[in-house]
Formats: structure tokens, C-alpha cells, sequence
């Protein structure tokens, strides 16, 4: 064995790290990366790629933002960590102030947590206790067909897209299932809703609204979504907005949820909320729930929390990003992102070689109409076909989308438009 | 309703914040920290607390440790986020050298994660898959009785002292549960899980080595637990040793299993892995389990992944705290500190008020002879009574016990010993 020092980054990575949603054997090596700034992520050999779906849906003021890292950098000397069972403290104050302003109006309180996973775990047992404390008999989560939401047990069982999760499906919460409404199939879906909530007793109902982020970028009606929710409020069906892709801007709005008239019970938040900082989860409920928790018998409130819940360096970073999601500034580049992509959406839509040419806010989308599995060797080939580009974008089978930093200059833009056309004209 | 900026912390954290195992109604209000350093945190009126339990076990090396942040603050400027599923980084890279020689010898691997809860639920689905990908019919794990291992939904199945998850219980995987070894009932113990054996395919077995936190810090027989991991090994039951409290110096070794023969398959780690800065979790386990993953066939990987997976901020703090916990400063500290628990319990054994006064390492531990519940009033009464002295303690129910940073001073070390004997004296 070659000694540490001598061997490259690459190398060192086989020997001990086990990367997340990879099968080693069939994975190619792992690139490493020695910075990032901006919309740029540079290699170890100096090579740059502009991180066209921002890091996973995150990074979306950039790489290492000054504004953000150096109010980090203060939080640190202050107050780094403290219990948050029995304390408080000022930036999870203030973090929750300023989510209250931008977050649909009937969301109250906040419930801390550490990503997209635990936000939604702690989503559904808001949904299933709701209905236990109120001594109802509903056991059951409704979702949609293709959707995800997160990788823990409870998280896994709701997601209709466990394509690889056939070791755990013995395991899973009790789960019944609605296709997407797509304009098409609206009625058809409402009457299949109607027979589940006639014949199950559904406590909570679990969307991520308008766009499947791990479906390749799914597009939903949103007339056909408000109908639903509608169906469901209507028979207490607790609402539970899976956020964690869609929130913080990336549809145009701050949530996706503010597109729809009907508002969800629960948000769950992630990603974006720190700005790609540090890891941070949110679950944001209204009155009603938080209210049916509110009691003087103990086992009534929700005995959940992870030790560095409200983490103060955490709350610091999406304090911080929030400021810049509300400065005009970031507004205009999000609207002028949107209204770039949808340029470039009216240019391919008359492409035969392309189906379902969508873009809702920076999230911009299409099908190359070629038959492909989602980690099969032609999405391996895209892959590399844009990062020999330098451009960062992640195809989910034969689908490629973009979710581009909001702070992306025109000129990063028409590189990631180009290499997308160049991928067009090639496969 | 006042101003926002006349209205106090303690005032606005009740409009929005729902606080972790809480139940809002009963509790009082919550205290604001405003600062913290070394071992003390500070509240709002400037007065100083002893956080003689670490802040749930995170914060070691002492509050705001100006050698971890100030690697974090230059991380920061360098590389804060990228995707680790194809790419990977220097401060994983790193970190994952620097663990593999505190580890026991057999683990080979890391899986990155974000908390506690989901280092456990990587461990379990690792058990249950590992077998899944040998084409082994087993489906069940195995707990102790009153083990903790987290709040998502896997991993509060396996916690038998899931008291207030009323709510959840029929979702939970299928779990079968043996008594913890206390020396007198190893044997008894043997025969339960003999019969579990024979009866039921047992995938995996998760347990807390030598001391079960949650369950107030319950001690196990050293030689009942290597029985009973000898015994699952001799079955094929992997096995999973839930670290996330016990890692990393606490009990005097690296690790609780260094004090054991039979060495664990996989290990949970979370909390003071990163020094109470950052969150985060990790999952390690042995060449056996990675090789049952690794295979031409996809599915047969481990499909999990959270958007912050192995965040190098993250990763930049569990460094820089593991160099701390290697330097002799750190070690003799360890020393220092668990021979002066030892000298109090000698002290404390005597006390007719008192049973089960034990420690091990840093973790010191006693019960006051009164009955109690575990949130019941006795133990806010303890708990104020300790915060009055300036002490944090976190009784549960009539247990007291303490796990101060290894940075702590003698005379700090004096004042929560202090405190506790004027509890004893009191209560």
C-alpha cells in the first residue's frame, strides 16, 4: 500500500468511505473537490464545474457567501450549541420571527430538526398523534404515487419511489397511494381518493407540492393538487407539504405551496434553509396541530428531539439566507432566472428529440425521448458529457433538469444552456 | 401584543417555537442562553451555569473551543458544501484516516449521516439488508429493554423506552427484546435469548454498550454483554453498537466497546463527534458488511443518502476534535476526571438516601432513594434546585447524573459535586 501522503485524493476515498446512494462496484471514482465559490466548484487537478442544480438544491447564494459564513463565523465565538429541551436562544428566535413572515400565514410554530428525513418523520407523527390525541382511530398516510421523502423508516414508507428499498418494504407504516394529477387524470384521481377515504381511516396526507424533486422533476396540476388537498381538509386529513426541495424561492415563490389556494396543516423544510451551509431541518405546523398537542397530560405532546435541535450556527446560516432571499436583489435574479429558463423552455419545446419541456422558477426540465433506466449507463454517459463540459448537472435516467444557484451570472447560464444543447445535438 | 424588540427572549421563543420533548403546557418557560465558553453557559441575565453534562453529551472539548472553530471559520472560506454521492473531499477523506485508528480494528467503512437517529436506522437497515443481500429469510432485531436509539421511526422501534410514542406503536419494524446483564441475571438473560434465537430469524441485534443513556444511565455487566454478543455472533446476527452517547473518550477508552471483547459489526456515532459545534452522524461498520453490498447488481447497494451527507464544515469539527481527543492534554484530563468520579462514589456509596452509585469514565451516576417520575415534579424540583446553585444538570426522574466537558476545572468539578451534596442534604 502506497503511504497516505503519496496517494491521491481518489485513492484515499476507495479505502474507508462508503458514499451515499452509490453501488461501489458499478460507481466510477469519486471526483474530489477542492473548493467552491459561487456558482463554481473546482476539482483537485483545477478544473471548474458551475454547479447547475446547486449542490443538491442548497448552495442557492452561492459557495461559501461571505454575508453568510462571516455572521457563522461570529455565531461561533458566542454560542455554538446548547440544550434545546428547557433553553432558548436568540438566533432560533429570530430565525423563527423572520420565517414567519414569508411562510404561509395559517403556519404558527416551529419544530426543530436536523434534515429532509426528520423533517418529514416529524411531519407524519404530527399527523398521526394529531388524531390519536384527539382519540380518532386513523392510522393510515396517504401520498402520492412516485414521490420522496427522505430515507428513515418512516420517511422510506411514504415515498412511492423505494425503487431500491426492497430489504425494508416488510417494515413499512401503513401507506395507501394516489396518482399525480397531471390536468388529464384530475377527476380519475379524485375518485380513487374517495374510495381510499371511504374504505381506510387516513390521518395525514403527505405531498411535495406541484414538483417531484427525486421523480425527475415531475410537474403536477395545481388546479388538480387544490382539489385534492380541498378533498382531504374536508375529511381532516391532515396536510403535510414536503417543502424541502420546493421551499426558499426555487418555484418563483417562497413556497411552493404559495401557488396553491389550499394550504397545508404541516411544511417540512431543509436544503435551501441553510443556504448549503450545515445541515438543518424544519417541521412548521399550524394553531390546530400544535393545539391538539397542548395538554396537561404529558404522553399528549411529541416526545421527539435530536440533540442539536436549533443548532445556533445552523439558525445563524438560514437566518442569514433569508435576509438574502427577501433583498431585492436575490428577487430580481430569481425572477430573471425564471424568465430565462422559460425562454430557453419555448426554444426546445419544438425539438422532436425532447418530451415534457417544463420550467416553474429556476427549475427547468425536460425528457430526452431515448429508453433509459435511472442509474443505467446512458445517465452515466450524460453525467460525464457535462462535467466535460464544466457543468454540474445530475440526469435522473433520461430526464435532465437544472436548479441553478439564484446568484448564477447571464454567462454561467447561456454555458449550462449551450452544453444542454450540445448534449441535444449528440445523444 | 408588545413590540417585538421590547418583548423579552423568553417571551418571543413562546409565539412560534415547539421545543423538543416538551410538553408546552406543563413546562415552564424556557431559559435563553446568550453566550457559552469552556464549561459555562451564560443566560440573559448574565448568570453563569456549569454545563455539567456537556450539553447532551456534544461539547467535550469545552463551548466555542477556539481550535475547532477556528478550522470550521477557514473551512468555510474553502469548500462548504458538494454532493457525495460521485464526488467526494479532503475533510472526509481525513477524518475517515483519523477514525480508523481510534476504531476498533474490524471497522473498515464509514457512512456519513446527519444525528443520532439516523446512525442508528443506517445500523439497522445495514443488519436487515446485509442478510436481504445473503438471501437470508430474516427480518427481526433485537433490543435491549429500555435501550434508546432515537426518534425516527426505525429507531424508535428498537427503543424499548419509547414511553410517550403511544401514537406510533403499530408502525414500528418488528423488534424482539431481551433484559440488559446486571451480573446476577446474565444467565436468565442467555436463556431468553436462546429461545428468541430458536423461535425467530433475527437479523440484527442494536444495542448501547456497557451504559444505556436515555434510560438514565443504566449500567450493564461487562461480561453478561460480551456473552451475549458472543452468542448473537455465533448465530450470523450483526451486530450494531448504538455509540452515539457512549463515543469518544466518555466512558475512558475511544469507545464503551473497548471495554468489551466481542467487537461490534457496525457502530453508531453522532453527538461528540463534532464537539457540540455541528450536527452530525456516522455509521461505520466492518469489511464483512460492506462486501454484502458490494456487487454487479445495483439494487444490492444501500440507497440512502441525505443532501448534507459528510458536510465538510461537519467533518472540518470532528478533525479537529478528534486531534483534541488524541493530544495527551485531552487523555490525562479523561483520567483526572474519572478518577475523581470514582473518589466521590466512594464517598457517596455510604449514604443510606443514595443506591446504585456508580461511574465509569467522565459519567458519574447515583439514585436518590425516592419515588419519582421520570418528567414528573421531583425532577423540575432537582432540576431548578441545580440551576439556582449555577449548576446544568438534567436529573431523569431520581436519577442525578453528571458528564462534565474533559476541559473542566477542578474547582468547576468541586462546585457540581458541591451542588449534588447539598441536593442529598435537601431532597
Amino acid at each position: 500500500m502506497r503511504d497516505l501522503k503519496t496517494a491521491s485524493l481518489g485513492e484515499r476515498d476507495k479505502r474507508h468511505l462508503w458514499h451515499p446512494l452509490t453501488q461501489h462496484k458499478t460507481s466510477g471514482d469519486m471526483l474530489p473537490i477542492t473548493r467552491a465559490k459561487g456558482c463554481i466548484l473546482t476539482d483537485d487537478e483545477g478544473k471548474d464545474y458551475i454547479d447547475a442544480i446547486s449542490s443538491w438544491y442548497t448552495a442557492v447564494y452561492g459557495h461559501c457567501n461571505l454575508y453568510i459564513t462571516s455572521k457563522v463565523a461570529e455565531q461561533m465565538t458566542r454560542l455554538d450549541q446548547v440544550v434545546f429541551s428547557g433553553f432558548t436562544h436568540e438566533p432560533a428566535i429570530q430565525l423563527s420571527e423572520a420565517l414567519m413572515k414569508i411562510l404561509p400565514e395559517n403556519q404558527q410554530k416551529l419544530f426543530f430538526n436536523d434534515n429532509g428525513s426528520t423533517a418529514t418523520e416529524i411531519g407524519i407523527k404530527m399527523a398521526l398523534q394529531y388524531h390519536h390525541n384527539l382519540g380518532n382511530d386513523r392510522k393510515v398516510m396517504l401520498a402520492f404515487e412516485e414521490g420522496f421523502h427522505g430515507d428513515t423508516f418512516g420517511a422510506m414508507s411514504v415515498s412511492g419511489l423505494s425503487v431500491y428499498n426492497g430489504a425494508f418494504e416488510d417494515h413499512f407504516i401503513r401507506v395507501e397511494r394516489i396518482p399525480v394529477p397531471n390536468g388529464k387524470n384530475n377527476e380519475e384521481v379524485l375518485e380513487i381518493l374517495k374510495r381510499l377515504i371511504s374504505t381506510h381511516n387516513i390521518a395525514g396526507f403527505i405531498y411535495e407540492p406541484l414538483i417531484q424533486g427525486a421523480a425527475a422533476m415531475k410537474f403536477h396540476d395545481a388546479d388538480g393538487l387544490n382539489e385534492i388537498l380541498k378533498l382531504c381538509r374536508k375529511h381532516d386529513i391532515i396536510l403535510v407539504a414536503d417543502e424541502v426541495m420546493t421551499g426558499f424561492g426555487k418555484t418563483g415563490k417562497f413556497f411552493a405551496s404559495d401557488h396553491i389556494e389550499e394550504k397545508p396543516d404541516v411544511i417540512c423544510m431543509s436544503k435551501a434553509l441553510t443556504a448549503g451551509l450545515l445541515p438543518m431541518g424544519l417541521t412548521s405546523c399550524s394553531q390546530m396541530i400544535y393545539d391538539a398537542f397542548y395538554s396537561d397530560d404529558l404522553a399528549k405532546g411529541l416526545f421527539h428531539g435530536h440533540t442539536y435541535t436549533a443548532n445556533p450556527l445552523a439558525c445563524t446560516a438560514a437566518l442569514a439566507a433569508l435576509e438574502l432571499l427577501n433583498s431585492e436583489e436575490i428577487q430580481q435574479k430569481i425572477a430573471h432566472i425564471s424568465e430565462r429558463n422559460k425562454q430557453f423552455c419555448r426554444e426546445l419545446k419544438a425539438n422532436p428529440k425532447l418530451s415534457k419541456v417544463r420550467s416553474l422558477g429556476v427549475i427547468m426540465a425536460f425528457e430526452l425521448n431515448v429508453k433509459t433506466d435511472r442509474y443505467g449507463s446512458l445517465r452515466n454517459e450524460l453525467f460525464n458529457f457535462f462535467m466535460e463540459q464544466g457543468v454540474f448537472l445530475r440526469p435522473l435516467g433520461n430526464t435532465i433538469y437544472i436548479l441553478p444557484p439564484y446568484v448564477i451570472s447571464d454567462e454561467e447560464l447561456d454555458k449550462i444552456y449551450r452544453a444542454i444543447d450540445s448534449c441535444i445535438s449528440k445523444f
